[in-house]
């Protein structure tokens, strides 16, 4: 495979593939929890958590329309390690699922002024993020995807209140979209669909810690990861917390891979998490002793707990890191 | 959420989200080893285990039936704790989907003239008692269904022979249905289907238990369950009591509520099945040893062995009792 | 269930079931690696790993193909026993699913000069097998499927390279099929798709060794199993031993099945692999020991670990056998 545009990557457009999956969403609003609502100029707010309740079932959907319709996302009730929810993500095509799709990359911002008296702030995740191209990471994955005629378009925002005029209008003119064709869902973390559809990023931060330690992301061929799902906190900094720690201490990764064994077996060791200095405490305690300052965590921080790497050049697969169910417990339940 | 008809559960109707269900039941009958009967006057008869073989896979399509649509019922062949496989069901609206559709609560029956010589006697479960609205339940959850224009309308009954004609006369009469909307779906507890469909109730056993100790069913607004699925005896009365001891001994539940932690803690506390007095023993024995006399057994012992509860209000989660794997193995597998 | 035709098997036809998920392969085929290309006389190929990458996902998709729309192939992402990647298959028409539709057992072979060179064998397997019939097994199971109005119908083959004209035309002959309806599907094992498409005969191979103890095919009513998938190797032999390890020693399989006790129990203790005098070391090294002589393998051997065995006629149920997950990761993964 090669770059140079959206050919490079056979033609897949993440937002064609995630249109059906977007229909779905609205279809099957009433079931999900999720309320829909329509502005004036037509784009469309899916409510997630802010005012409606939205449900776990509501958050696998929206995370397999994260992935652009390239990865599935499903819930499994069967306790294992202490813990009774887990989400089981897989996708064949983990660059353009995670990283050109899923990945909360694209900054959203305005001003109190144009805000309604409060600063509005978000990342944006999504195929939507693929029309816009707005990040850098989109010329070192040669990828870009071009509005389709008409189909629903979907850009994911965890915030709990609606995007102000401006940054909708933003959106808009980046992606080259009639407000018609514009889906924005809400997914406040500290909802249930908000907390799990982060917690269905295990397999994007593997993705997003091996393009940090250099590793050739067109290398990375097909791809699984599973993550206990916590209960949301009402509290926006402790759900924030407990779904990094979800990924940080309970995320398991399989990454298939194309190379040298030096690049895959390196790959395998350095990408857990418990290769950060800051590994070992909670998110919200690491994030606290930072005095708030996202920036100081240490980079490296941000991975699954454990990781699978089998080099299809080779066949040989490695696994370093492990699960610390103990530790999520200790943060999670309460003594009974 | 208040209450006050249909309406009240944001328009939500379990008949009209299960009726594509109902189709592809009907359509996939072959494949899943179903009968479909259709009588004179219209009423299609589906033979999920009578002189029709069934499977579990039918078993599992019926589950989501008897969910109205609003729950999802997975088989999963990853054996865990000594037995090989396990339902899984979760939902996003458990009061719909499990009391106000999947809960066996209409009581059909005739007597020895009208029923050709044998009395007959059902619990109907599904959606079409949603149409029906003959139980208190109804009117505590202040939900309503109204019969849709012509789909099909599915009402399941675990017996091992047709409903005479006089049951059927009053099930299109109370639901106010023509009869060729409605789909009787016939499932012996004896049968692979019917041991299914059963063992699918671990969430409604759960809801149904939080209803009996008080908790306030609108605050219960997620939920998802597990338990292994035996297999089915030929004797009904060990079938039955097979699929009571899947629940009792090897179900495991978690559901997010609202309100106050003192509640949820106390229903996480008080759910599972450990807290009654007749717990430990299996479901035929302890039958038996009150001469068949249903009413006689302790109905706290009706319950998941295992609870989880998640509080939305606080992020609080609280877990009590365990399974009891080692009592369904000596009860399910003979010695090899 | 009698014999005599596709009448004694209820009117399943394995092509007309497997014909949409054909359709879904070809509309897919983009987002899971695979490359469709149109001969010139219409017959479709499906280049699942030779050029093409393939995908697990692929492998999955392919996997229910060949059971014939009849059954259920799914990746789990949750590690279990040190593995982190499984196959769930279940089916509820197992006879017909893996052994009229999944079987490897249509030997398709072209000579050097036939061949371009190089002699083509094959062993193909998927719902075309019962239009052609040309197999003993399908006179025993009294099964053949009849041709159906231009819907597309599949055979796979586990071969690394394109086939040559006259095997083709011999499997257009066979099965009395216009070109444009056949899709030939191409798997190395060597792949991705392969190797998963390979281990999702977990179920299949069960059928298979019953068979061969000479359980009465039609008593076994359902069947469920499941199996880690290891990583393929690109060394084809290398691969084909891994997958046949995959089963031999990570294979877990639940049938339910009708008749006597003793038949049902004597199942259970004969099925496990552990009953063959070659059980214990890898597929690799047997087949080096026998000199790379496959009719010197003890055929007892081809079983899963472990065997789950229901009579519904007694509802009672065995089990022999287990996993041997160490000898798989001392053969599938690096130390660190």
């Amino acid at each position: 495979m090669g770059d140079g545009g959206q050919d490079g990557w056979g033609g897949l457009s993440v937002n064609r593939l995630a249109a059906p999956r977007v229909a779905a969403l609205l279809d099957g609003a009433g079931p999900l929890g999720l309320r829909v609502e329509r502005l004036e100029d037509g784009v469309t707010l899916v409510d997630a958590g802010i005012d409606a309740p939205g449900s776990v079932a509501a958050g696998v959907a929206i995370g397999e329309i994260c992935m652009g319709g390239l990865g599935s996302v499903r819930l499994s009730a069967r306790a294992a390690d202490g813990w009774p929810d887990w989400l089981e993500v897989a996708s064949p095509q983990p660059v353009l699922a995670c990283l050109a799709s899923q990945y909360a990359g694209w900054s959203l911002s305005a001003g109190k002024e144009e805000a309604g008296g409060r600063k509005f702030f978000s990342l944006g995740s999504g195929p939507a993020r693929a029309l816009a191209g707005r990040e850098e990471l989109f010329a070192e994955l040669g990828y870009r995807d071009r509005p389709d005629d008409g189909a629903p378009v979907a850009l994911v925002l965890e915030v709990d209140r609606r995007p102000p005029a401006v940054v909708i209008d933003k959106i808009l003119r980046d992606c080259a979209l009639a407000p018609r064709q514009l889906v924005l869902v809400l997914t406040p973390t500290s909802s249930l669909a908000g907390t799990t559809q982060v917690v269905a990023r295990v397999l994007e931060v593997a993705m997003h810690k091996a393009h940090e330690l250099g590793f050739a992301l067109h290398d990375i061929v097909d791809g699984s990861a599973s993550a206990p799902l916590p209960a949301p906190s009402p509290d926006g900094g402790i759900a924030m917390g407990r779904t990094n720690d979800a990924i940080l201490y309970g995320g398991r990764v399989h990454l298939s891979v194309r190379g040298s064994d030096e690049a895959a077996h390196d790959l395998a060791l350095r990408l857990p998490s418990l290769n950060s200095r800051d590994y070992g405490r909670s998110f919200a305690d690491i994030f606290r002793d930072y005095e708030y300052d996202f920036y100081k965590i240490d980079p490296a921080l941000f991975a699954p707990a454990e990781a699978w790497v089998s080099n299809l050049d080779s066949g040989r697969t490695w696994n370093a890191g492990s699960l610390n169910m103990a530790l999520l417990r200790s943060l999670w339940l309460e003594e009974s």
